[in-house]
């Protein structure tokens, strides 16, 4: 059983989207079980994880799309306290964990999928707690 | 290896947002594994899971958000059987299950974080089903 | 400790709604254990998985509801490369992987859940990869 690792994240925008795939891959390897499910939970109520592909215009795309479902300028009641309440809705939207299934010791991605963080109340440092189970 | 724990959960108005995080901590402690993973799942088709907040303001935004992207009252075809089409689709937004690190043998959730159990056609008693494993 | 099985997946049109619960029953019963998690993941950026109710006129306001949060003929940047920017979005709404309690053998799922496949961009054959872990 792998114990549970952390990756630091620093993003660079306030809605910033960061290919973990790499590091997760490496994290997977160290761990050293052949399968299992690699378990990636965002540690924030303002950022989130996907698996999509990461083609720059698609985030774009996204970017634009997160802004029509839940626009940042909006009368939200939360925003009386911290500026943010769009953030959160997006974080909801987007869910805080991804499960992929672990084979060869590798995450078993399908030909376009990677795993994203998005940060959506940035510029910040954040974390990531990920982990092999099985 | 934890056993399948049930949480019940009575809802007390239509959409209503309910934090099991201090059940869930109590699951965890009584399971008695020091890491591996919580998985909190919701066993409706009418109700959701999600982690954010739990600030009185952002809740009310989110309910307010929820019935922006999924209106109570649409000409939704489902409703000429059962009047809560609006309740299925914002459950499939939210998603019907959680994955959260345990680390220490209690959930290592972000600071802000909770873990939280939305009816969406509530009143009504519902049913959690919550288990640690790794 | 259960390996990852593969399920073939035929869409019949752009959206299709796929009823799994079959064949994810059998592979629970498959792989012997009593108790763990049941953990299906759609191995593609196009298609995604989620739980409810299989009622038709349900399904076809998913569909609907799906068109009215990310409509498909829309000016998407992504659309200059692959005409499917809505099929990411909306996989990314979805989810690409669901986490149901297995116990006696069986998915636990509630009275109505059902674990549905989301081709967005069919019809094409899809891979779900699909295990019992615990």
């Amino acid at each position: 059983m792998a114990a549970w690792q952390t990756l630091d994240v620093a993003s660079s925008r306030r809605v910033d989207i960061i290919d973990l795939t790499p590091q997760l891959t490496a994290l997977c390897a160290r761990a050293g079980a052949r399968e299992g499910v690699l378990v990636a939970f965002c540690a924030h109520t303002t950022a989130g994880m996907l698996l999509t592909e990461a083609e720059p215009r698609l985030l774009d795309d996204l970017r634009a799309w997160l802004e029509r479902l839940a626009p940042q300028r909006v009368a939200y009641a939360h925003n009386t306290i911290d500026d943010n309440a769009d953030a959160h809705l997006r974080a909801i939207l987007l869910g805080h964990s991804v499960c992929v299934p672990v084979e060869d010791g590798r995450p078993a991605l399908g030909t376009w999928q990677r795993i994203l963080f998005v940060d959506l109340d940035g510029p910040r440092h954040r974390t990531v707690r990920a982990g092999v189970w099985g």
